[in-house]
């Protein structure tokens, strides 16, 4: 008899998407500068730990999922990636999908040991670099980690690599989405959704965004963009998979950080509820 | 009167260099499961210090630079970074140049965040990915880091994203290889090379890599893939600068591992002494 497959992160991303009924996800990218005055930040790696802290139990069983970006905690050094850690497992303890904004790429044998870091952080999924190639994703997806590749970001100067035209018309992001597609093909949950995701921005064009769908059918999106970074729930439309008989089927996972983290008005769990809601019209079976 | 400029690593470097006369850089890839019998491994993030530790000392005065590889380190999360910082600081004490391989890649305001981390570390150059475009670059120059932006890796499926054709004819490298040129070009140190370098691999054809030098004439190239991974310091030639009066102003760092940190025959201060030896012969001036 054929090996149990792994339990798939993506399946475990899927259910929790349709039990909220929302694809929003929180950036968890906390800025010392920017916290509420009754949390000290003398101590900024303890004072990122209280923030995100607080930032989870606000936004538990209001979305899905938080994003943790680890050069926030990073530059703190040896205490803030035990911040991260504990940030991690109080997220995964508060029943949310933790996706590692870690954006990491190398070649296979180093990739194995950053994937081994993430899984020992207790990440469910994790953002890569696709420029090395396949080989420098495939130790994510076996580890097993979801796995979104950076296909087309959504800084302003992205063009300089990703919109450069290659020898068929393509550019090279919809030449990268097609690696991912194909990749991803053989790491598959049950629901039709691959493992192997890719990172869309929400502020580019319409037909950009749709050409990408295009060639990943079945890839499930991570949408950065939204809120602070300019783009709005109707720019992630052309994201969504058709078809979808759910609002996890429809392969998106939209992120906001902080338009949520540190809203003009309310508390966090008001602005994260305002963040889910706005996408609810997007996924919800017509 | 302005500012007196930030020192230069790039200049540090290549004095560096030319002191010694040799462009050898040792890669500290520090894997538990190699280290000698005398090394326990029970507690690995303890292990990989003292190991380093080691090196640290068998190399010191035989190469210029060392480059810790990040994720041997991440894997085995906050004391392996602790250790990673105690490995750079004591690299640094020892008169080694650093070069922190992380290939970190991100937007702006998340680069400023892994820049201070690495110069927090104490680092004095990283590795970074230029998928992102020239905003994810700059944080790190500003820092002010030597940036290795990777062009050309010495993986075999690196050609899946790296040798796409594009429109003009130039692969997908070159057309990097152009943007980190242009890029460079308002960071130059006092010696004519720019303080934004290239990952350059030594396993390529060697067209390949002249046509990459013919696009970044005074980028300084870091080139892995000497030795276990089957480069030869021959290899490395049509990557040389021309014109070059010094050791250090040949534009070249050469990286080599696994075949210095676990010999074959001898210690790791031979290992280092024979790879610093084998590639003067590039550097010497004619």
């Amino acid at each position: 008899m054929p090996e149990p497959s792994p339990p798939s992160p993506i399946d475990r991303l899927t259910d929790a998407i349709d039990s909220l009924g929302t694809p929003a996800c929180v950036g968890l990218d906390p800025s010392p500068d920017r916290f509420p005055a009754d949390i000290p930040t003398s101590e900024p790696a303890g004072a990122i730990e209280t923030f995100c802290a607080r930032v989870i139990e606000g936004v538990a069983g209001v979305v899905p999922a938080v994003k943790p970006q680890s050069a926030h905690f990073e530059r703190w050094g040896p205490r803030g990636l035990e911040a991260l850690w504990r940030t991690i497992q109080r997220a995964t303890d508060a029943g949310l999908f933790v996706v590692l904004d870690a954006k990491r790429g190398d070649i296979g044998s180093t990739a194995d040991h950053y994937a081994a870091a993430a899984i020992n952080a207790g990440a469910d999924s994790i953002t890569a670099n696709p420029y090395l190639g396949p080989s420098g994703l495939e130790p994510f997806l076996k580890a097993p980690l979801l796995t979104y590749a950076l296909v087309r970001t959504s800084n302003p100067d992205s063009d300089a690599v990703q919109a450069i035209a290659t020898d068929n018309g393509e550019s090279v992001a919809e030449r990268v989405a097609r690696l991912v597609h194909e990749t991803g093909a053989s790491h598959r949950g049950t629901r039709g959704l691959a493992n192997l995701g890719a990172v869309v921005g929400a502020t580019k064009s319409a037909a950009d965004g749709a050409r990408l769908r295009e060639r990943m059918p079945d890839t499930p999106f991570l949408v950065p963009g939204v809120g602070a970074q300019g783009g709005t729930a109707e720019d992630v439309r052309p994201l969504v998979r058709t078809n979808a008989r759910t609002p996890g089927e429809a392969g998106i996972l939209v992120n906001a950080s902080r338009s949520v983290l540190y809203p003009e008005t309310g508390t966090v769990a008001d602005a994260a509820k305002r963040f889910a809601d706005s996408l609810r019209v997007l996924v919800s079976a017509e």
